[in-house]
């Protein structure tokens, strides 16, 4: 791998696979102006060869264009300054990303595979004359004193054919009930059949729903699958799609929509992993509440409405096929339980994937999507709280926000002196707009600089265009309209800034309503989990910049990926830690912050950059002050 | 009332419900000559009024016809003589008939009122944002300790709604488990719907199906209905059923029937009784393995081919709707559980009727029907059997036999000299056929007046144009043509004879086996209880003589009528009596006799009247001897 050097740094970094040159400059911390976000147009990034053979694009007067260029030798990198102050202006933080909860962990938390259906193989003796049982009496004999026996009364259509066919051989079907020593067949197959013994788990998300087919016994996965969810044309957020759920069939709708998402889902996995419908046993499904709710089609009304109430949090095993999913009769879904109506399964199936519950360090674990939820405890206890974050980290309410997709502005590094942007872009292309990573980047870089103040204000009096009035009050521009995909500029407005501080200022009050409802503060916090893809991409100086994430040692934050599925994966492949998600579900004291005034008042002071009380970010204290 | 004395004998009864003047000598055992049984047709039954006045019809040359001729104050009756001999004939013995089940232990065998399906009024504390437990964790609150909850998924859609149209007030319908300490919640009704608690008790016999709709805690019946089976159509009996079942949609078809026959029923049951399908809590049902087998639509080829195989014995509750029965979702089938392929359900749910599990009596529990099933036993040990007996008794198989319906012969009574019969037909119409009553009267009456020897044949040399040589071999003139409604003979032959004697031959031999197999005799019999409607209309001093019941003393003989549907009605009250059930199916030891060397011996020693061994019927072997 050729070594790269920038001067006058003299920072050096491997060339793996950055990419271009523009890309290795800002993981090695080197600011270079760019806007275009490495579609290669604005001609801003150039830079100097001093050593070493590069292949890219020239600029007529001379130099190479970072963006389009890479290394085929060792080289040094020459990035063009103006004056001494940009000279050290140039050298930026590196980006300090949270460590990977998996790779922390391993990705094989030891579970024992006792999935809540599992297969037998029976061998039962043909009947005589003078040994005449029915079938099902012989099953109940070979199963003895080992359990009570509950059967599905739609076994009994097909046992004599599989008994005689399977010459007294049968594969049993037996599910785990509430009672250890109650199992009941839910299905028989002639022969061997324990081969087949697969799941399916899958993340609702009211965005994207997400699924892996996996083998029980061994816990292999087999195929993934995604898409997003499609009751999405009915409504971005819950709130939207509970309204349309009121009107005429709208409930109906939004369920035959997510049914035939996850029958397309299990298709889609079906194919890729080479498998049938007939070796799925069980689905294990984790979502929001709203989202569990639109499943199994249950009135959405009475959690929207104070004082907020599902139908249900605990949901009994259903038959996939009960809700119109096309799969075997016999195939059950585990549905993870909810806390309450804005604290779902999804957040209980990640508490347990990743084994809070188990764990007595103090934690906090954060899930960062359209609502925001936190949990906090131990092994001991735990609390709860959604926290009304809204959507503006996933680019909602943000003027020119977008979804994490080809085009998104997703890194920006602004120049402490010129205010110059170098501005990185998802799959390199010309920027379309700004996605989650890229708005708190612009935040944190403006705020750092000084170009916004504490209160979110920007400094109307520095000395470039790329801050100005614009039609919704002052702005930054990010990138101007000639290296944009849409043509016009692409800005970051005050009213930008105002929801991203109300959207992390409900966040860190959350976490501080919840500590201070147990006595505890910010500094007590063992670790913190990053539930959701957000945190693998966070840049955690950033976040905790701008008062997203609570100024503590960084080696305590851990990203964990989707959480929600990892725990209904781990649901499926055992009854047991099912049965920890009910245990989980219960023990959470779940704290409704809309009327709690102790999160008001906590609210009211997260208003600010990075919070009033600036002895919580005591590192952000001392990175201002240094300056 | 009127007394009517019958000269010359000189007996007097009262005149109450006997309808006419024939049918009070009937009752008298006075033999008077009809043939028409009772159509006022034949001209036979000549009596003269001594005093007293009557209505009816004179004949031309003097005297009344009896058979349509009723008293209108206390009258004195000559009964036209022709000799001496003829004198002492008239009188022969007074039918005898078993006691009443019922009667002698009074209807209401003490029974709680513990059904399997209960109603529970709550009152569930509204939520408030301090106590916004989600609508099922609200029950589940109530519920507290008392019992764990299982859930039908289904009883969410309509919880929300009911909780708040009656305003917090609900009735919770919980369906008993196999687990003391576990209910299943399977139906929530805003405010309080705890009247509404009804059951219906269904017997599906062969050929009808009879159903009661009762109130489940006060054990109240509110209306009966009955319907031929229309499986009828596809085959008289169980194995031609069982044949059709195999070709085609043959199983489906016979499914169909009986569903929509019980559709039927319990439309009708609900319009007599002025309720509403809501009303139902649960179905109780009993019927014989084929039937019940036919009712889930199971496989029944393993229940034809040895070693007779049924599917299951015991059946998990059942959705009514699953099966195609048009109730609500939440209504469950409770199906009497099975013994084997040929001592089924019917049998079970009669055994627990008549109490014969909780009483120290050595008790013959017979049911005559299509095949004939015997239980022996105490509340200590059961064995149980089917004796292929056939359907003699019903009039199958029988030249002339006819179910017991309008112009059905029912009595004969024989005159020893003449060997002219008096008849009875059902509504004293003229007759069409045989019933079983008729049909077990003319075997005894021609058996004990010598007309018939003990090897079945006829005498064909006594003085009478009855016994004459006919199509089928010899046979006796029960109704001339003149008198009959199908302007035909109807005939009585050796064939049928030969039948009879095969059919309560089986029937005989099946208690001795099942006797010798406990090494006990006839004569340690305490009580023989005759299950069907057959027993109530059966006179026992002939089904003694023709060896189909035992000969011991008469007042240890009981009818219960449908002991079936008696026992479905028992087990549609109490949830316990239920469990009994499937533990009396377990006591019971099932003799396979059609494999059993021991009872095809006791066949062939009983291919007598009324068996080789006279010693078995002392009362028999006295009456010939005394003549």
């Amino acid at each position: 791998m050729p070594k790269v050097t920038f001067l006058p740094s003299n920072i050096t970094i491997e060339f793996k696979d950055q990419e271009n040159l523009l890309k290795a400059a800002m993981e090695a911390g080197i600011h270079i102006n760019a806007s275009c976000g490495g579609a290669g147009v604005c001609n801003k990034c150039r830079i100097f060869v001093e050593e070493g053979t590069v292949k890219g694009e020239e600029l007529p007067e001379g130099g190479w264009k970072a963006c389009v260029t890479v290394p085929e030798t060792d080289v040094v990198i020459r990035v063009p300054v103006e004056s001494q102050m940009d000279r050290k202006a140039l050298k930026r933080p590196l980006a300090k990303k949270a460590t990977s909860w998996i790779k922390a962990r391993g990705r094989k938390i030891s579970i024992k595979s006792e999935p809540a259906i599992t297969k037998s193989l029976m061998h039962v003796p043909e009947p005589t004359l003078s040994d005449n049982l029915s079938d099902l009496g012989r099953i109940r004999r070979e199963v003895g004193q080992s359990f009570h026996l509950d059967v599905d009364s739609q076994v009994l259509y097909r046992l004599p054919y599989a008994m005689r066919e399977g010459k007294w051989q049968i594969t049993a079907s037996f599910m785990e009930t509430d009672r250890i020593d109650h199992k009941r067949l839910i299905r028989v197959e002639p022969g061997n059949k324990t081969e087949g013994q697969h799941g399916i788990a899958i993340d609702i998300g009211t965005t994207t729903v997400s699924a892996k087919l996996v083998s029980l016994l061994d816990q292999k996965i087999i195929s993934e699958a995604s898409d997003y969810n499609p009751q999405v044309s009915y409504g971005e957020d819950v709130i939207s799609r509970m309204e349309f759920s009121r009107k005429g069939q709208g409930l109906k709708i939004l369920q035959e929509k997510i049914v035939s998402c996850i029958n397309k889902l299990i298709d889609e996995l079906l194919t890729e992993g080479k498998r049938t419908k007939e070796d799925i046993c069980l689905l294990s499904i984790a979502a929001n509440t709203v989202m569990t709710h639109f499943l199994l089609g249950l009135e959405t009304r009475y959690l929207r409405e104070a004082p907020y109430t599902p139908v249900a949090n605990r949901f009994p095993p259903v038959r996939a096929r009960e809700i119109g999913i096309d799969l075997p009769q016999h195939v059950r879904i585990f549905l993870a339980p909810c806390v309450a109506s804005y604290v779902g399964g999804d957040i209980v199936a990640g508490v347990v994937g990743v084994e809070m519950n188990h764990q007595p360090e103090l934690t906090l674990f954060i899930d960062i999507g359209t609502n925001g939820e936190i949990v906090l405890g131990n092994q001991d206890w735990m609390a709860c709280a959604a926290c009304s974050a809204g959507p503006a980290f996933e680019g909602g309410g943000i003027k020119h926000g977008m979804r994490a997709t080809v085009g998104a502005v997703e890194v920006v590094h602004i120049h402490p002196e010129t205010f110059e942007p170098m501005v990185l872009t998802i799959g390199g292309k010309k920027a379309k707009g700004i996605c989650g990573s890229g708005i708190i980047s612009l935040l944190a870089g403006l705020f750092m600089t000084g170009a916004l103040d504490r209160q979110g204000k920007f400094q109307q009096d520095l000395n470039t265009p790329r801050i100005r009035p614009g039609r919704d009050g002052w702005e930054y521009v990010v990138v101007t309209k000639d290296a944009t995909a849409t043509g016009e500029d692409i800005v970051f407005t005050e009213a930008d800034v105002e929801n991203l501080i109300r959207a992390k200022g409900a966040m860190f009050a959350g976490y501080l309503t919840l500590l201070e409802s147990v006595g505890m503060a910010i500094s007590d916090l063992e670790r913190v989990i990053l539930a959701g893809n957000f945190g693998s991409y966070l840049d955690l100086e950033q976040a905790i910049t701008i008062g997203l994430l609570p100024d503590i040692p960084r080696d305590r934050f851990f990203f964990a990926g989707n959480t929600s599925l990892l725990g209904a994966e781990i649901c499926a492949y055992s009854w047991p830690k099912f049965k920890e998600m009910e245990e989980v579900a219960q023990m959470m004291t779940h704290f409704d912050l809309s009327d709690n005034p102790r999160f008001m008042d906590n609210y009211v002071s997260c208003l600010f950059l990075p919070h009033t009380d600036l002895s919580l970010f005591p590192s952000v204290k001392e990175a201002l002050e240094g300056e």
